[in-house]
């Protein structure tokens, strides 16, 4: 979603008038409801500043990679509530109805969870509360990708996108196959949105194999990404930037394949290259 | 702060085993102390993810650009507590005195903004808490900024730059007057987090000079930036990358200039042209 802005364009030293496309950003609130002895509350659980379209996707994305959730099946439905606001006329409040209240521990998400954010870290008001991924998140798939095939991964993102040649500033995550056909694709103002997204859409259509697929996402790679990713047992991670200490560190401990500054002709391997096959 | 790893670097299809410096991304948990009937009550606020150094501006910034404090000088001091942790023996804790606890509401506080996180905007559960800004920031300064100094900026804070030449992963804000030379400048994984430290630096350093001064941000703009930025008056904020749509929306409200995409000979000018000098 973007929109057309009159901006003052300057050029060496002369200026034209032009219009110029925008990518939206709007704040989504994400709320849980959830029974507690047998009757059912809404809480507020977190805002995210998003590109609006494939909210829904968003949300269920990141209540399975921030662990609010163990199981996709678990939400019953997400709802985009209220009456339209602001000047595009969106809803920006989502409801996400949890059918297991009586499995998820609804003190503890209040007490790490409410404090989080998007990010997936900041915004957590204790250090403890930041480590979310369980030992058995230690990846054993077995992806073998050719290098080729990841250095056109960004070139395949950027073709794919339907928003970055508009506004030049709106961040992709993309899950390819071993051929380097994109499975699916989704953008966003924020890189950890355009990944709850694309992670949301592929649990919902069942489109995840994790022993022949990898994912690309635009911009450097955090901890937070690796973090998502690794949620979602993706074997092997690529960024177009660079990678964060964490980034690295999180990679090495769960056995994935973290891959940096990929372009045409070349990239890093961060960790665990035995998942690239390097042909001559 | 950067590290060395150990890096497969592939050329083609060569390989070749190299060093390669990442930026280090670490914890940081802030805490608040403040007295409450007389005793003094320490409170966990937020997590953020950042780069170590210039801790303290980080915290300093962020409790004003978050208007946790609404002057500088109601925060006592800041203090790196605890035993040293992790690989690199940090202390990743701090805590900030704040001296006039019974002005500021700490009831709001924790329930608008222990929700809250660095971001300023993710992690936020009620979009009410969303607008920090008062009506009175509405900018009246005048800085005339010559097209040709914006246009240098972005070389400008890559030459004083102390990681990026190394990590090719860090962002940078800057601080520049009329002439274009840096006043201070400060880097971070988190564009938030840069900005944070670079305002709690010129505001304990008082180099602050609202009519004769502009701010270039590496990256991109979104709302969290020009909000922090508006909070520390700044009249105009120039990046490198794309704005998003509340970045404009904001400027414009506030009586902001905003710059995007500024490059060694074009840039767009989204408000406010008026502080633009265009010289032929």
């Amino acid at each position: 979603m973007d929109i057309k802005y009159s901006v003052v364009k300057l050029k060496g030293s002369s200026t034209e008038e032009i219009k110029d496309s925008v990518s939206v950003e709007e704040p989504l609130e994400m709320n849980l409801k959830y029974k507690v002895d047998g009757k059912w509350e809404t809480d507020q659980l977190s805002i995210t500043m998003r590109t609006p379209g494939h909210d829904e996707d968003l949300v269920r994305g990141f209540l399975f990679n921030e662990r609010v959730v163990e199981q996709i099946n678990h939400i019953d439905n997400i709802e985009l509530v209220g009456d339209p606001v602001g000047q595009y006329k969106l809803k920006n409040k989502a409801v996400a109805t949890i059918n297991n209240s009586e499995n998820i521990d609804i003190d503890k998400i209040k007490r790490n969870f409410l404090t989080n954010s998007s990010c997936g870290v900041c915004g957590k008001t204790s250090l403890d509360s930041l480590e979310i991924i369980k030992k058995d998140k230690i990846l054993r798939s077995t992806p073998k990708i050719n290098h080729e095939i990841i250095m056109k991964s960004p070139l395949m993102l950027r073709q794919n996108q339907s928003e970055f040649a508009k506004t030049g500033g709106i961040h992709a995550s993309g899950l390819f196959d071993q051929k380097g056909n994109v499975i699916a694709l989704r953008e966003d103002v924020g890189r950890h949105n355009a990944l709850d997204k694309l992670i949301g859409l592929v649990l919902k259509e069942n489109l995840l194999d994790n022993n022949s697929q990898f994912l690309t996402c635009s911009g450097r790679l955090n901890f937070d990404l690796v973090q998502k990713a690794l949620m979602a047992n993706i074997g092997v991670l690529v960024g177009v930037g660079a990678p964060t200490s964490l980034a690295v560190d999180l990679a090495k401990k769960f056995n994935m394949t973290l891959v940096g500054f990929v372009k045409d002709k070349s990239f890093n391997i961060y960790s665990n290259n035995e998942r690239i096959i390097i042909k001559n």
